[in-house]
Parts: C-alpha cells; sequence; structure tokens
C-alpha cells in the first residue's frame, strides 16, 4: 500500500538546531509505518523548480545530523511561493505569486502534511498557505529569539554561548592592555544576543535596538573606568543599535566620516563616534558574524530541537494543522499559526532581565 | 553611619554558577550603599570556628569571578549547624545541634539578612533557621535537577553540555571500532543528566533511577544493533540506575563476581553485566565524575544564575524572608521555603522529555 | 587510458586526524588526474572478504571529512593478512597467514601503490608486505606518541587538549571541596598523555609506565597538602601505570581488595590503594576513556595530518616505497620502515620534559 | 641572609601562555631557596614610575594562573626604557631614553637577573639592555609566529585553533546558503595564522603578507565554485594581505569608494573589491580581532610555555645571559639574542606547509 507523504522544509537564516529537527521527525516518523518523509531542497524552491529538487528523508538519511549545524535539505531567504523572481525581458526583475501552483504540486505529489521549519517570514507563508488549504504545521525557527509565540526556540542558546565564549577571551587581554573591546553580535530587530552575552560575559556597556543609545553617555561610561588610564572596558553591540535621534551631530559625523563607514558594521561606526565624543583609549572590534549561526548545537537547543521535531510530527498524525509548535512554561504545547505572526518578541525595557543587567553595572547608553 | 549586614553562604556539592550567583549579588548591592555582603567559609562552619572564617565580598572581590567554576566562599556537604561533628573521648564522633548557637553568633555579629546557596539539604536547614527566627532568602541549586520548585536552577545545563561534549567524541570512535560504548554521568535519584545528554548525543540506550532496566532487554536492543558484526551503540547510564528486581540473577552475579565490581561505579558494572548476559561485541566504559560539576558554566548558567542573585538581593531589600528564588515560567519568582523542600523533582516517566527520547528511538530497558 | 590505482588503508586504535590524512590523498592526487584513490574497508580486511568491501574515494566522499573524528574507511584491531581468523570444527579459533593471498588481491585489482596509516603493529604488515613486493608507504598514527621514529603524529595532541580541558574542570571543584581528583589517561606503554596533561592543567603527582610509583610517597606528598584538612590534589595516571615491586603489600592487597578491582580501571585501583596507605581524604575517580580517541581533531593535529597526507600521496609519485612519512625538527621528511618499527618512544626520564615537570612541583611517586 | 633578587617583565601584545612562563619561572625558583621573584607592571614601566610598581611573585600569587589569559603583570605596546614619553610644554609629546636610568635602578634594586618575556621589539630592548650590562635572558613571544630563533612559541597554536573553531561554524552556514565567507584573522606581516587556519578549516583562498593577491584571480576561483549558482566558499585573509601593485585600478576603487573602507578592516576591503569585481555572490564577513589573543591557552602552548619558563630560570642558575630560550628540533636550548632578533620568521613561498595548502586546491590568488 503507499504510503502517506510528508513534506518537510527549511526556510530564512540558517541557525543550530535545524538538523536535529529533520532528524527528529524522521525518526519519529519511523515508528509510524504508513508514512514517509520528503524534502524540499531550500525551502519550496526545490518544488517548483524544473526538475524538482526533492529527496526522501530516511533514518539513513538523518544519521548523526543532529550534531551539525546547517540544514541537509538546505535553505533560503530568497524567492519563495508568493514572490517568485522571473527575469523580464529588459533584464530588470518581478516577482510573481506561484502560490497556486505550489498547492497545486504539492496536490499531485500526494503530499498530506507539511511541516515547515522557520521563522515569522517562513510561519507568514505556512498561513497563507493554510489559509489555501494545505495541511501544514509551524516550526518556530529564529537565532534572534525574535518570535513572541515561544518562549525560546533552538538556536538562540547557541548563538549566546559562542558569543559568550569570545567575550571571555577579550576579557583577559583587554585587562592585560587597557582598553575598550567592542564586539558586535546579531540582532537586527532585538537585542537578545546581545543582552544574554553582556550579562554572561560582565560587560560595561550593552546597546541593543530596543533602547536606543546617547553617545556621549556611553563615552562618559567608558571614560569612567579609564579615568586614571588603568582602566579597561568591554561593549557589547547588537548589529541593529541606533544613536538616540540627534545624538550623532553633524559635527560628529562630519570629524570621523561616519556616513562612509556604513559598510564596516556598527562596531566600527561606534569606534569611530566613540572616538569623535572624545574618548582617547585604545579601541579594537570584534565582529562575530555569521559564526553564530553554524556549527554544533549545544546541548540545550538539541533536546529543544528534538522535542520539537517529535512533537510536530505528532502533529501531523493528530491533524492539528494551522498550528505551530511551542515551547511555554517549560514544556512543549502547539500554538496557533495566527498568533505566531501576530507579534514580534522585543525585549521588554521593564523586564527583570533588563534589572538584572542593570543590577550588576551594565549601562545602556540611555 | 553602620552599614546593614548581609550574610552569604554556599552548602551542598559543588555547581557552575554559584560564583556568578554571588557576585551579582555583591554588585547589585554596591548599588544600595547602606548594605555590605560578607561570606562565611563553607557554609556557616565558617560562623562556627574558632577562630571564625569569614570574609568582606565587596566589587574587588567578585571581579570576574562569574566565568569560573566553584565558590569563592568554599562549599561543604559535611556538619551544618544541626548536626556539628564532635568527637568523644572514646575516638568516636557524634553529631551536636549548634543551630542556636548560630542564630546567636549572627544576631552577635550583626547580620540583617542571609542568603543561602544550596540544594534540597542546604535549604532544610534554611527553613529550619527561618523557623528559628532567621531572616533568610534562598538561592536553589542542584546539578542534578532534582529540586521541584524550581524549572531549572544553574549547573544543571552546564553538567548536560559538558556530558554531551565527551559523548560527541564518542560517537566517532564507536563508529570506527564497532563497540559499545558506556558512559555513566551524574544522578544519584534523579535521571535529567543521562536523559538530557541521551536525547542531545543521539544515544540508543539510557538508564536512569526513575525506570529500572532489564538487563536482558538492554542487551537485546545492543544485540539487534550488531546482530550482522557491524554496528555499534551507546550508553548512558545515571550513576543511581539499578535494575529491576530479580534481573540480576544470582547466576549472572556469580559469573562477573558482580558484587566484587561495586567500586568501580555502574558503568563497570553495567559493563559486566552485559557480558553476563551475553553480549560480546567490545565494550568501553567512560566516567565522567566530577568533570560535570567543575569549570566555567555555559552562558546559560551565568544568565540565570546572575539573575538569581540580583533577585536574592531585591528580595532581602524588600524583605521576603522565608521565600526562595524561582525560575518558572520562564521568569523569576520567589516561592515559601517550605514549598521548595517538599518535593523532589523526578523524571516522570509519562513526560513528554521521556515521549521525545521513545521518539528518537532511545530504549531505557523497560 | 585506465587510470593508476592507489590504495588506502587504515588500521589498529582509532585516532582524531585519520579523516584529515585520507581527504589530503585524495585532494592531492585529484591534481594528478592519472591517479585514483581507492580504500579498503577495515584495513586490508575489505580486501580479504567475500564480497570485497572497498569503495572509491573521490572529492565527493573526502568533503568536509577532515573536522570528524574516526575513519571513513574504518579501522580495526583484530584480524589482517597475516593472522587471519578461521574457525575450527571444534568452534575454537586459529589464525591463517593470507598475506600472499593479499598480495595476489592487490596484483589482480591493479593497484600499483599502497599507503597505509596505523601505528607501530600496522607498520610491521607494511613492512612484511613490502618485502614481500608490495609498492607501499605508511603514515604513521599513534595516540600515544610511541612512535620513535617521529616527534609527533596527529591525534596525540587533540588527546592531551580533551585530557587537558576535563582536568581544568576539576580543578574548581577539587578546590571548593578540598579534595583528592584521580584522572586516568591512556597510554599502555608511554606515558605522553598523562605528561603533558599533568604539566599542561597543573597536576599534584603524575603516575605513567616508565616511572613506577610507590604507593606510600604517594600517599605522601597528597598527605603533605592536606596537612591541616584545606588542601586539594590533583592526580593524572597513565592506564598503565604500575606500583613498584614489592609496594603493594600482601596486607595493602588483603585490606582493599585489590586483585578484585581489576576490571575498575587504574584510577580506582589508585584511590583504593590509597585508601589503603592511610588517606583519609575523599578521593574521586574520573575515566575518560574513548573520549580521548573521537570527535574533531584540533588544528595542529589537521594541519600535520594534511601535510602527512600530502606528502605521502606524493612518495608514492616519486616512488619512494618502503618509507614512511615522519615529523622531524619541524619538516615533513621520509624515513624507511625498518626504522620505524625498530624503536618505541617512551619518555626518557632524563628528558628536559620530565626535568620541567619536577621544576614545577609534579611528583612522579618515586 | 638576603635573597638573590630576579626580575620578570612582560612586554608587547598579548598572548596566552604569558601566565604559564610567569608560573614556571616562579615554581621553578621555589626549589632555589636563595631566589625570590619580582614583576614589574606593563614591562619595565613600572620600574620607571614613581611610585614604582613591582610585586613579589610567590607561589600564591601564582597559583592557578596558567590557564588563565593575559598577564598577571600587564604588559604593553607603548613607551620602554629607550623611548619614554614626554610631553613638552606646547602640549606636543617627545620620546626620551630613561634606560642608563634603568640600568641604575636595577642595580639599586639588587636585581641580579631579569627575564624578559617578549617579541621582537621587547627582545631588542633586551639586547641592548643585555650590552649596558644587565644579566638578561630572553623568553620569545609571539602570537604571529613571527621570531625566526623559534620553530614555535606559545600562543600562535591557540591562536590558530581559536580561528580554525570558527572557521568551522562558518562552513555549515555557507553551506546551508550558497554564500562567500571571508575571514579576517591577525597577522601584520606573516601569513602563519591564516595559513594554518586555510588548511586546518578547508578553505578555498588563503591571502597572506607573503603573497600579494590579484582581486581578479581571486573572484575567478571563487567564481568558479558558483558558476552553477550553487557553491560556497570560504577565504581567510591574513590582516597584512595586500592585492598586487596595479591590481585595485582607479576605476574599481572608484566604484566601491575603496579608501573609504579603511577603518573597517580588510575583510570588508575585499568583500568590497569582489562586488567590485564582478562576484554576484552573497558575501559575509567575519573580524575575530582580539578574540584571537586571549583566553585559555590550549594544552600544547602551556606545555611550551611551561617549559620556557623552566628553561629561562635554569639559565638564570648557570648566568647564561644574553641568551633567549628557543624551542628547536623539538626540545628546548638557547640561543644568542643577538640571532633571535636578526631574522623575522615569514612564510616561504615554496615551503612545504605551501605546497601542503597548494595540494589541498587553496588558492593564494596569485
Amino acid at each position: 500500500m503507499a504510503k502517506k507523504k510528508l513534506l518537510v522544509v527549511t526556510g530564512g537564516g540558517d541557525c543550530p538546531g535545524l538538523n536535529a529537527v529533520i532528524r527528529a521527525i524522521v525518526k519519529r516518523a519511523a515508528q509510524s509505518p504508513d508514512w514517509e518523509v520528503w524534502g524540499s531542497i531550500e525551502a519550496y524552491n526545490g518544488l517548483l523548480r524544473t526538475p524538482k529538487e526533492i529527496v526522501l528523508l530516511d533514518s539513513a538519511a538523518v544519521a548523526g545530523i543532529h550534531v551539525r549545524g546547517g540544514t541537509i535539505i538546505k535553505t533560503t531567504n530568497k524567492g519563495g511561493p508568493f514572490s517568485w523572481p522571473v527575469q523580464n525581458p529588459d533584464g530588470s526583475w518581478s516577482a510573481v505569486d506561484r502560490s497556486d501552483e505550489l498547492v497545486e504540486i504539492l496536490r499531485q505529489e500526494g503530499f498530506q502534511a507539511v511541516i515547515s521549519i522557520g521563522g515569522d517570514g517562513s510561519q507568514r507563508i505556512s498561513k497563507a498557505l493554510y489559509d489555501k488549504g494545505v495541511p501544514i504545521i509551524g516550526v518556530p525557527k529564529t537565532i534572534d529569539n525574535d518570535l513572541a509565540a515561544t518562549d525560546f526556540t533552538f538556536g538562540f542558546q547557541t548563538a549566546v554561548q559562542i558569543a559568550t565564549e569570545s567575550f571571555d577571551r577579550l576579557v583577559s587581554t583587554a585587562e592585560s592592555h587597557h582598553r575598550v573591546m567592542i564586539m558586535e553580535v546579531m540582532g537586527r530587530h532585538a537585542g537578545w544576543i546581545a543582552l544574554h552575552t553582556a550579562i554572561a560575559g560582565g560587560a560595561e556597556v550593552c546597546l541593543i535596538p530596543e533602547i536606543p543609545y546617547d553617545i556621549h553617555k556611553v563615552a562618559q561610561r567608558l571614560h569612567q573606568r579609564f579615568n586614571n588610564g588603568r582602566g579597561f572596558a568591554h561593549v557589547v553591540i547588537a548589529e541593529g543599535a541606533k544613536p538616540k535621534d540627534g545624538t550623532i551631530t553633524a559635527r560628529l559625523a562630519t570629524e570621523v566620516g561616519y556616513e562612509n563607514l556604513r559598510l564596516g558594521g556598527v562596531a566600527y561606526q561606534l569606534s569611530a563616534q566613540l572616538r569623535a565624543a572624545g574618548l582617547t583609549a585604545d579601541i579594537r572590534e570584534t565582529v562575530l558574524g555569521h559564526v553564530q549561526r553554524g556549527g554544533t548545537p549545544i546541548a540545550f537547543d538539541r533536546v529543544l530541537a528534538t522535542q520539537f521535531g517529535v512533537k510536530a510530527f505528532e502533529m501531523v498524525l493528530a491533524e492539528q494543522f494551522g498550528q505551530m509548535v511551542s515551547y511555554r512554561n517549560n514544556t512543549i504545547v502547539s500554538v496557533p499559526l495566527q498568533e505566531a505572526i501576530a507579534n514580534y518578541n522585543y525585549v521588554q525595557v521593564d523586564s527583570f532581565l533588563i534589572q538584572t543587567a542593570r543590577g550588576v553595572g551594565i549601562s545602556f547608553g540611555d
């Protein structure tokens, strides 16, 4: 008898733990002999290409993958069923909606369920496909911890751990040399990685998107530590951190050619701003970049990802479509996709975590 | 004007994150200029010795300690105010109750609050001292995650991470050599470390105190993987795991001299049992021991420990004595000490975590 | 035109870096288009089995394997062409010499060169096959660093690093608790891993096969640190460390049932001996076991293994058969296989490394 | 009787292992009861300041420091006895020679020997002081491995290990996303860290100061991997890597504003150059910065540093002044300071290490 077919896709930015989710789905499905699991390469793109790029995911395919970063079925930030790029005769590009075509392909291929592992953008697509009748279940993924419908997702704690280990290394060398160390971490809209790293590492300053900073207050705080020429200090800055309106004055921008530094990352921008604001201490920059998104997930994330994968398949069995897996109150539950995409999870300025950071002397430059 | 004095003690087994709690208390207290923080060496023993061993904990004393394992004010499993060891004239030892004397010393020294960081045993002492009028606040600590009144404590995730990294290393060598690898981890009464490690690492068998194992079922499961002479397998066993009654027959014990192996740790015992049960594959043992309790805490535990420390001091300010800090539903709250010591946190055999483990093919030998 | 065929085999115990050697051979061979590389599974066993187990090793097969432990063509400590196990009619086992058959198979399969990656035992086989006319080149491999013909081999530094990281974790917890920590590491005949770990970690006692220990001197040294009840101490012991003749007296053996402890590993034996010798401090044991042999090699070993692989293939091109790759005086050279198997590399008791260890206060119990 | 006084100083950039050298000197000196060891803060600056900043280095002062990065007696790149900065009346700065004063202070303080741990610049000072009669011994230190008089120094392998671990993390995410990852590592004049990391990690391109690159060849090599839109690639670039003369044309510079990017680090410069040269693939940058110089040294470096420290003190006992400790041909020797400062240790373009890199397919863009 023909087996029931389940499709798994991974979309959006890379995140340690994706492979652990895939493995858990496949291993759990192996206990339900009437199911088989397929993966589409680069989210739905594999299904929309000619020839199709889909792969059977059996136990051999997933053996040992939970310790590896990346995703064996690849991921993408580009394209997608609702905005497929096509080149116009004049060479320019447009986006076309191929979602109805995708729904038809899923039907033709006989997929009776879809599990979509991805972040905010991916789950919006999940919701839209569900509204078109696709039996879909979401698994939340975000390195930045910016999804409101789940307390945590896999990958985030790994990113924090990587950033913290790098921070630890900076501490000893800053201390020996009397320096200001600036470390730039991920977080375009939410400052969770920066905030956790600053607390775990023991930074003096933490700059996050949710709390615009006054460069003069930052410089002043650092100056305090250096006023006798002996101190050292560490700044963790999220890539999306922004100065308060009017703080970077025209004079400041002119002096350091601030505008010209946009390509160098916020760590270099902050460095220039601090020099312009009068800080004379040596400053050194570290930009971790995608080091935070790759490699072996820590155990915490593997356990969480494995729970998500098993739960997602059991939701398939229970036909809980239109729902997303979620980690809430220390257990695994499901929430409507609608709820999952309704809100971002920003750092709340009056949260106990911010209170903790201030409590151990971390300044946010506000 | 004289400052208010806060006493901090750490008791029970070592646990990564203790120093991060101490640092957070001291740094938070530094923002309340009318307080000063003292530490008693080896829990309350420092106060009960002559001369007293207590140290002032100022900012310099706690600089950078959050990244280090151990506790700068040392800890102990021995003695304590309610059972202080004294040697009798005939050389034997008795325990005497010095708790009233301790209460008096605390009063004489002018301590207006006590924060006790420790596990089940330590918090029982906290409760008893609170009942005698000591203004005390508890901070939960257990490497084994066996306290029911908090979802997590610091140290546990570090232990799991250490065990998982070792497990990862065993995988490649088992695969190259067709071997059974047995890894013994901590967990005398609760199997949390073993369970998390087995899921994170991808073990075939996980043996925990909560689920007594049938050695023949374990051997059978391993034999399956080896029936063509090509497999390999990994077993994670908690130090407190026990065979089912009657499973280790007299014949088995006689053949392998099981009784004689008690000193070698459960990994070696299991190895002998498996050979006696007919498993012919090569078996190798790893006993991590106190490696799991020491060294730099992972970022997760540092953030949690720092939150606990800040919260504990703010509870002092709010005079919430007789309470314990707790991490529940992804936030930091306080619970009565009474509640904290009423229940253990065992692995529930019908929990989703056990379901997850079974879902990815882990056998518990039951 | 038919390509020239090169065979690669890995033999003996597992060792981080094996895959890096294989990858380097294959990638270097890809620049010589008239060669192709094959691997036999489990050393020569794959060629001697029916059906044969050999695999083509092309660029795809080796992509990314240099970061992984183990060996993709598996290894074995059993069998081999000169002592192949066969079962007699009565169920017992004998060993037969199938080396002439192997030489014939190599000829028939058209292998024009063989690279054998392995330790002392494997290179003895290499030499014997070379004497039978096989065009063979050796690559030295030993986790224990016990090959005299090369200053270093890959894998050893990884083992030392793993052991040292575990040692570091033990330090903080020993310090908080006043304990003696015993860590057992690999080294059946040579104490290199123990010696390097003891220096890198900062042990008080290091016990190695080359220097038999007096248990009373060991106990005395540890007692010194504990004479006021406040100290802590660390012992690193190689699995092949032995007490001096007559040190473990009959009385000692009787009291602790020393003979019964053989299966528990030398760490547990030493622990019992120390208690019998009167040490009253708490003792805790760690047995790393195969954790030392597996997982990702450190960069040092990957660079060395990659150099070995490239050199080995270039020796094939230069037809330098009967030779072994060697790292000497900070460069890569070749030495006769004869020389490679003539001598072991024991720790010299008058070497500067031992002098260094004694210089920083490490006792060898002698 | 008054003890003989030994002075220890650390100069130049930070380097993991400095503390291990200091600890080894002090522990070894503790076995020669007529010596005591002192440290001057920030190289000789501590002796030249008023009041003097010098500290007694006894066993308690160095307990456990070998696992920590940095240097407990601090270091500096500024000042020094031969070019001490003084401010002129008009606010500008001049450098004055205070070396004769330093020699006099050393005599007055009764230092009978000096051990100077430092790089090329520090050892030039050592040589100059030795020529003025100071009984001095050098210990080589360079994160960049650019000292010719020693095969290796401590710290370098730690830097390579840190860079390689980051590289490993980039691999999985690049693979999932089809990206070019550029990782900038240290190496202003010598490309050792970049070269070792590229081999250990498995890069496609490695750019080092010793081999100026042709940006079009680099782009071409990367384009090859991407010509079907599916590949990914990794570039390791040393901070001192330079394009060949004439390669970065005026047009290129104009288009990308190359000159404006100087402050952003060479990773960002290369990224802009590649885009200008027509590479359309996504590019992401990582700049490790001082993360490479800090934190716990790996075991290899601790063992080497400990040997250096013990050797240095034994050279003091043997009065081998004017000499420097050196690791050569797998043993510890001494070489004249004169020789130590005569030559740099650049990567030789015809060395076997470069041959190895090319052998596994790494392009240098030449």
